[in-house]
C-alpha cells in the first residue's frame, strides 16, 4: 500500500512520521474509557519521574473522537470504548500504527473494569484464559460470512510476573482467574435489570454458578477478540480488570462515584509497579531521552 | 426494583427527576460520534427556531465519558459508540429512561456512517431491513450462553415517509435498502486492509457482489441489535446512514476530513426536515415551550 490511512485513530503513513513518533513505544496499554486512559498516561508520567508534571499530554488522536492517544515515555495509553467491536477496530489501526512504527518488543496490556465473580469487590482479576459465554477459550470471528475460531491464550509467564508484582501493592485483592467475554452487559450477562429480560432470577444464579464452577472470576466485554489478535499478531499480552460489584450478589453497579474511581486505579497501580519493573535501564535516572 | 441506576448513562430514578427532564421528548436521534450528536443537537436547535444559538447545550451524560447526551425541544441526541454490544447498553439504558419518564410515542432514529455498495460515495440509505453477515433480517442474542434469534424488522411507513422527505433536500441522492450489520469493520467487512486478512481480492468481491444482488446497498456496524431491540420494545425506529465510500470500489476512507464532514450532515439534513413536518403544533412559531 502506497498509503495507509489509520481511518479511526486520525493517523496516516503519509500524514504522519510514525517511527519518529512511536518507535520506541515498549508498553501499550489499553482501557475502554478516554478519561481513564489519559488519567493512567498522567499517572505513569508521575510514576516513572519524567519532567513537568503531565497535565498537559496532549490527545494524539485528537482529530477524533472515536479514540484517544496519550504517550508518556515507552508508554503509550489508548481507549477503545466498549464491546469487541469497538476494540477490534482500534486493535487492527494500533497494531499496524506498530508495524508501520517499526516498535520491536512491545507489551500490550487491557486495563479495565469488569462484574467479579464470586470475589469480593475491588478485587483485581488477572485473566489466565479468556472463555466465551458457553465458557470456552475461543473467539468467533465472522470472515466473509463465514465463522472462524480463533485462539484466546494469553502469556501465562507474563500473568504470573503480573501476580508477583502484586505483591508490591498490597492494599487490593489481586488473583488469576479465566474471564468470561460477552457481547451484552444486560442479558448477555444475566442482568435481571435491563430493558428486556426473559429469564428468572434462579436461571441467573444457576448460570453464573456454573461459570464460577468453570472458573472465571470476572466478567467482561472485550477480553477474548483482545486475546485472539494480539495472539495471532505476536503481541504480548495480559488483561488485568477490577471487579465493581461481585455479579453473585447483585446487577446493578451501587458503591459511590469515588469507591468506584479508587477501583479504577487499582489495576493502572498494579501497570505502574510492572512497568516500573524490567525495564532494561531505569527511566527513573534518563527521564530526558523520553520527554 | 427501588431505584435504577442507569450506571453508563450517570442518571438515575432516585438522583434525576426523569419525567420532568425527559417527559415530553418525541424524537430520539442517535449516532456513533458524540461530538456528531452533539452538532446534530446544536443544528435541529436552529431549525426548530428555538430561542439562542445552541452552542451551549450541555451535555447531560457529563458524570460519565461512555455516552454523550443532549436534549432541545422535543429532541434528544446520543452518542451510542462503535458497535453493537456498545448501542444495546446505551439502549438498554434509554429504553428504561423513556420507560421512567412516562415518555408516549416516541420515534428513534439511528443517523450513522457506513460503507456503500455499488452506490455513489455520500449517498443516503434508508434502511428498510437489517441483515447480519449472511444476508438474513435477524439478531442473534446470546442469552445466559444460549442463542436467541431476534426478528430485525423496521417501521416501513417510516421509511417510505423519510424517503418522502428527502425530496425536500435534493442536493443528494437517497434510497432505500437493505443494511447489514457486522461485528468487525476489516475482516468482517471484507477488508484487505486490516491488521489481519486471510482472504483474497478475488474472495472479498465475490462476497460483497452476492451482498449487494441480495440487496444490501450499504454496510455498517449496529443496525441489527438497534432494529431488534427498538421493535421488541414497541419504538417506531429508522436507520438512516449515509455512504462514506462505495466499497466495491476500494476498502480505505480517503474522502478529505471537509467532505466526510458534509456527507455526515446529509442524514442530519433529511431527519431535520422529516422532525419539522409531522409535529401535531407548529415548533417554529412556539419555541418558549422547549427552552
Amino acid at each position: 500500500m502506497e498509503e495507509d490511512i489509520l481511518y479511526h485513530l486520525d493517523l496516516g503513513t503519509r500524514t504522519h512520521n510514525l517511527p519518529a513518533m512511536f518507535g520506541d513505544i515498549k508498553f501499550v496499554c489499553v482501557g475502554g474509557s478516554p478519561n481513564r486512559m489519559k488519567a493512567f498516561a498522567q499517572f505513569m508520567h508521575k510514576e516513572l519521574g519524567l519532567e513537568g508534571s503531565g497535565e498537559d499530554l496532549a490527545d494524539i488522536c485528537a482529530g477524533t473522537d472515536r479514540y484517544a492517544m496519550y504517550r508518556t515515555g515507552p508508554v503509550l495509553s489508548i481507549s477503545h470504548g466498549m464491546g469487541i467491536p469497538s476494540i477490534s477496530i482500534m486493535l487492527h489501526e494500533l497494531i499496524k500504527l506498530l508495524h508501520h512504527a517499526k516498535c520491536r518488543d512491545v507489551t500490550i496490556i487491557r486495563i479495565g473494569t469488569s462484574g467479579g465473580l464470586g470475589i469480593e469487590a475491588g478485587s483485581v482479576v488477572i485473566t489466565d484464559t479468556a472463555v466465551d459465554a458457553s465458557f470456552q477459550p475461543r473467539f468467533e470471528q465472522v470472515v466473509l460470512g463465514d465463522v472462524v475460531v480463533r485462539s484466546t491464550d494469553l502469556d501465562r509467564d507474563l500473568a504470573e510476573e503480573l501476580l508477583a508484582c502484586s505483591k508490591e501493592v498490597p492494599d487490593f485483592p489481586t488473583l488469576i482467574g479465566h474471564t468470561m467475554c460477552t457481547y451484552d452487559f444486560y442479558e448477555g450477562q444475566g442482568r435481571l435489570d435491563g430493558a428486556l429480560c426473559s429469564f428468572s432470577s434462579e436461571k441467573k444464579l444457576e448460570y453464573l454458578k456454573r461459570a464460577h464452577e468453570a472458573g472465571v472470576r470476572n466478567i467482561e466485554m472485550e477480553s477474548t477478540a483482545f486475546a485472539a489478535m494480539c495472539g495471532l499478531c505476536g503481541l504480548k499480552a495480559a488483561v488485568v480488570c477490577v471487579a465493581l460489584l461481585d455479579r453473585l450478589e447483585g446487577d446493578q453497579i451501587r458503591a459511590p462515584r469515588e469507591v468506584l474511581r479508587e477501583y479504577q486505579q487499582r489495576p493502572q497501580r498494579l501497570i505502574a509497579a510492572f512497568i516500573r519493573r524490567p525495564l532494561p535501564c531505569d527511566y527513573m535516572s534518563v527521564p530526558l531521552s523520553f520527554t
